[in-house]
């Protein structure tokens, strides 16, 4: 079996910096820039699109590496924050990285323990692929993880 | 004026590999995997979103660029690709970096000469934050642009 996944998205133009998402055969989804950042302001930003993606990616990984533990719990909420530095894109060739930081914050419904949250937190950041997209890139990544 | 930018994007567990995902006042967006990764398949998966993420980014910086070299075009469509390594998120220590490669397809309608088309992509590929986030993180970028 192929250890590889290979995800694709087609995307088609529409006007401006608007564009049409399409991921197989799901509902389009619109892509744009609020109208401070010259856009019609009809869908997320590439920048939320990916706070979206990793988001996602440490939500399927706590399932994983949950299950792995058994590590009960009742919920996960969780808010992704990236910064960037928006000069590098204008045409600053004086500009350093584009993305200056991302931060995570994790809430579980849980009766475990501290200790365990920490184990399961020390696992899924380890092997989450957007988390490591960044920490690779040198973006440093900020997270708190806390039971409710 | 600050010349940081920063997008959120909150996430409220479902069930399973599902999660609902929020981006300001937006209509919620479904992120799942497919049945044979877990999943219940209702909604793009993780990647998905990040190669999104990566061709409307390409697509905004089309239209800051063209507007700046006076590139004229009718359309851009455009395909994104991405090979994500499983072995490292299902544990394997062993398992190198994650994304193997990236891929993107860029097919502009226009009139403009090879010369001018390729201006556009240098530029394009050199200042894109998502491009660049793959590149800094050592994952290869190639590209295919074409006129039609």
């Amino acid at each position: 079996m192929s250890t590889t996944v290979t995800a694709t998205c087609g995307l088609s133009w529409e006007e401006g910096m608007r564009s049409r998402l399409q991921v197989r055969d799901f509902t389009p989804m619109v892509a744009d820039e609020p109208a401070a950042l010259g856009g019609t302001d009809k869908g997320p930003n590439p920048i939320e699109y990916l706070m979206g993606s990793l988001s996602s990616c440490v939500s399927v990984m706590i399932g994983i590496v949950g299950v792995e533990l058994g590590f009960k719990h009742a919920g996960v909420a969780l808010d992704a924050a990236g910064d960037l530095d928006v000069r590098g894109l204008m045409g600053d060739p004086q500009a350093g990285r584009h993305f200056t930081g991302v931060r995570l914050e994790v809430r579980l419904s849980t009766d475990e323990s501290a200790e365990r949250l920490a184990q399961l937190q020390q696992k899924v950041e380890a092997r989450c692929p957007m988390v490591d997209l960044f920490r690779a890139a040198g973006v440093p990544v900020t997270s708190t993880w806390s039971r409710a």
